[in-house]
């Protein structure tokens, strides 16, 4: 998989996008990120992106023409399967298109900034728009890095079974039961006898319990 | 504000924490953050800070231990106001969590990693679990850098006039009002005339209206 990446603050990527599960992926060959600074398209030699909204107010807009310029040239090589703007008032990231998005081949991340993108280019060249969640931040490299780490971590190969996804909260639409390792007595506070008894389907159990109460208890919503 | 984050990866967190709206929140000393390494308060010389769960099963759990001796070496200072897990199976985060956190002086973040923490650290010591999303990632790093980013734009000086938080989405339950620059014509396509009015009672309609129809048709659970 491929993906490619749009920012006015490129460096703010480099270490998220260079540790962990990321670095692995990238090292097995099996995720190219590519991280390009919008300023290489500016409108001018003063490195201009962003201006004065139309009708005032304080805030300034990311222009037409750099993205269109960035997203023109970087669809040369191959087309992208989504050009994605990162956006508050986008479709709500979950672990459905994370899964729906790890099936792509090669996917354009448009991080916006300001008061955001100018509506042109959202109605005309952005295929998908999406929100890591209900809160604003100063940019969309956080929630570009947030896509990338979900999505990367699904490829075949990616993870190991010691951070196998498989039995991750939200898989099965359900919340992970509570884990415990040594001691078995820590402070007085100890774990449940079951997962000391050696018993696979007792433990199995349990744990599937547990994570039926814990969805019912903390997310009512996701239950059934 | 002061802000601690412990992490078996402090290094992913460096660029994030050093650009932008932190790195200004930071200078102007409105903000300190500190990273640090869990391996610091590791049980052994190999650094150990996880270990096999409880019951088998792929995926490692981080000890009570290394986590514990943290918190505890971290609140010697001052206790914290608020020392929160990040999780998926945690509270949502949304602007509201972050405006009530912005008002906070004291916050320690943990960040999970491999399976998660322990539950019995969960049980005594977190005071509050946030997810950012339904989505799995990594590990907390790019979360706990998503709520510095939510929080920090928030402490009072931390943004000036073109980057006002004030008519953010969410900010008043309304999804912002699309946006637009020059050229007013770009490849045909144009600004919306009332923005080009000079009509300042106008604009303001317009942008109010725009902001319920985006909000209705994007985000009906929002409106009302």
């Amino acid at each position: 998989m491929h993906i490619d990446i749009v920012s006015v603050l490129p460096e703010l990527l480099e270490s998220p996008l260079s540790h962990s599960i990321m670095k692995r992926a990238r090292e097995k060959g099996l995720l190219q990120v590519e991280v390009h600074a919008l300023r290489k398209w500016a409108v001018n030699s003063y490195g201009q992106v962003d201006d004065y909204q139309y009708g005032g107010g304080a805030g300034m807009v990311m222009m037409c023409e750099p993205l269109v310029n960035a997203i023109d040239e970087l669809s040369v090589k191959a087309p992208f399967d989504e050009i994605i703007y990162l956006t508050p008032d986008g479709e709500k990231f979950n672990q459905k298109i994370a899964n729906q998005l790890s099936l792509k081949s090669r996917l354009l991340l448009i991080c916006g900034h300001y008061k955001g993108i100018d509506e042109r280019v959202r109605e005309h060249y952005i295929t998908r728009e999406i929100s890591i969640g209900d809160y604003v931040l100063s940019g969309g490299e956080l929630p570009a890095a947030v896509l990338v780490d979900a999505i990367g971590r699904l490829l075949p190969g990616v993870l190991n079974d010691e951070t196998s996804a498989l039995f991750d909260s939200f898989q099965d639409n359900l919340l992970a039961p509570p884990v415990y390792t040594r001691p078995a007595d820590f402070r007085g506070w100890k774990v449940p006898e079951v997962l000391l008894s050696g018993d696979p389907k007792k433990i199995e159990d349990w744990r599937y319990e547990m994570a039926l109460k814990r969805t019912s208890e903390r997310r009512p919503d996701m239950a059934g």
